[in-house]
């Protein structure tokens, strides 16, 4: 029987690349379809004429499944949707807002909806939304995030109960080891997000992929849980943060202090220091930039072996 | 080949149960090396008579091993580790502090010693100290934690590269999923917390028992950072500690608020109000109170089920 996830999207291994804003533009999502996952656009950082060129370059590059994930949290969304339907994308990841919004929309069209959750009452949303798959993301995942703090391995088994929906799991999934793990759990397939970010096709600066290789245990932290709770390497501008944390700042400060652009600033442009940098836990056992088509077969090769590893007890 | 933890204490499912303090006394060690499991006596919560008093009692209620679990945060470990060796315990977990300190005093008496840690560089210290096991405990678990909050995905895949010693893995293991999850990270057995918590021979009280299956995703949280962090659930005592930080309160004030006792009142005495009940997230998943004979079977039962049911891909 094949796997749920790989059925659904018409794909080789159930590792969904995923749509991280300033890292995941057309290349690196055809090079993960190229290899057998699934590519995800990260429409986020993209005004919607830039994402249609996108779209258009991946299906360029890639005759396989492609997808774009759009957080729902922009004024544009109704645009992006509006590019994602005319240019025929066959997949679309949504996060960060209701499931019910757009799925319905998308799904007359054709298209397969996922939408990524972080709790069981958002899991519940996306069954009565009809979607596709649920993404479950815990506390470890780099980026926007969830603000309950749970955390992967209590997350998918919370989630697996409750729904016949096909589940991928996201947080913390660094290597085919990690992935097994997730499938032990329940989960039919897996997202990867800062695995990613350190690939030779990913959009980051070449300066924030080296910062990822380098990061060391403890150095992420979920932050500014009082406006979008995000997961973001320490540097310059995150003790910025914490300062003003300590300082009891208002949440008006701390909106004033992020300011715009930080994101585009650290992760696109490379500035270290006073950009937001992005990034899950699993960054510190990520040690080497690689291909996208390297890091799926590594996983490929983690998940065999450490399947065939397992005791029967 | 014969499981490495099953080797090391001679018993025969690789599933410790955590020794904590005021849920765990000779009964619930008992019931769980009797299923099979290692049962641990919580010294934590113990002067160094009543611990003599337990080991006296576990020794006749089970002709199986069993350990004692010795947070090393206590002014009185020194006796403590007398009752050990006197009355011949097999085995001592210890934590919350260097592992260099007893472990060669009890090696030197043939005590195997496993010493809990939550990250890389004190897994590091475990090898310089010689001890026979590492328990790496992530994020998600209860009670006492660290404060870099490496969750047990993103933790295990850390610690497995730099050590050949067994690795027991900790945090989120509630169900033979999780433990599954946890070998095909590269853990040699689990340790389980919150779930014995929620036990029939568990000296929990009864009324903190029923808090624990009736905890949904999001209750519990890391807590009280500036002094030992702690993973405390929902209630009054939490939600007055949770003002103090909304009110800036100093780390005096933190530790007045706390005062003396609040974890016996919360957890032995059943004082849901004003005590201080530790559980780990996966206290969501924990919806009925078993016996640990149950508790055990069901694990080994969902391990089998979710490792002939792991797809080859």
């Amino acid at each position: 029987m094949k796997n749920k996830i790989c059925e659904l999207f018409g794909i080789e291994f159930p590792i969904i690349q995923g749509g991280m804003i300033w890292c995941s533009g057309w290349e690196l999502a055809a090079a993960v379809s190229n290899a057998g996952g699934l590519g995800l656009i990260g429409a986020g950082s993209m005004r919607p004429e830039l994402l249609r060129e996108h779209i258009k370059k991946v299906k360029k590059a890639t005759s396989k499944p492609f997808g774009v994930n759009l957080p729902l949290l922009y004024p544009q969304t109704d645009e992006h949707i509006q590019v994602i339907i005319e240019e025929n994308v066959p997949i679309v990841f949504t996060s960060a807002g209701n499931p019910k919004k757009y799925t319905s929309i998308l799904k007359e069209k054709g298209i397969k909806v996922a939408h990524v959750i972080a709790n069981s009452k958002f899991a519940l949303k996306c069954e009565e939304a009809n979607v596709d798959a649920i993404v479950a993301e815990g506390f470890e995942a780099g980026g926007h995030n969830g603000f309950e703090e749970t955390t992967t391995i209590a997350l998918i088994p919370s989630i697996r109960p409750i729904t016949k929906t096909p589940l991928i799991a996201a947080g913390g999934i660094g290597s085919g080891q990690a992935m097994l793990a997730a499938m032990a759990l329940g989960a039919d397939g897996v997202q990867v997000g800062s695995r990613f970010v350190a690939s030779t096709e990913s959009s980051a600066h070449q300066l924030f992929k080296e910062k990822v290789i380098a990061a060391q245990e403890g150095d992420t932290k979920l932050s500014l849980k009082e406006l979008v709770a995000v997961r973001l390497l320490k540097n310059n501008f995150r003790d910025q943060i914490d300062k003003a944390y300590n300082e009891n700042a208002t949440k008006e400060e701390l909106i004033a202090l992020l300011g715009k652009g930080r994101a585009k600033k650290g992760m696109f442009e490379g500035d270290l220091d006073e950009g937001e940098l992005e990034i899950g836990q699993v960054s510190a056992n990520i040690h080497k930039i690689k291909s996208a088509k390297e890091i799926i077969e590594d996983f490929m090769h983690e998940y065999r072996e450490a399947l065939s590893s397992l005791e029967e007890l």
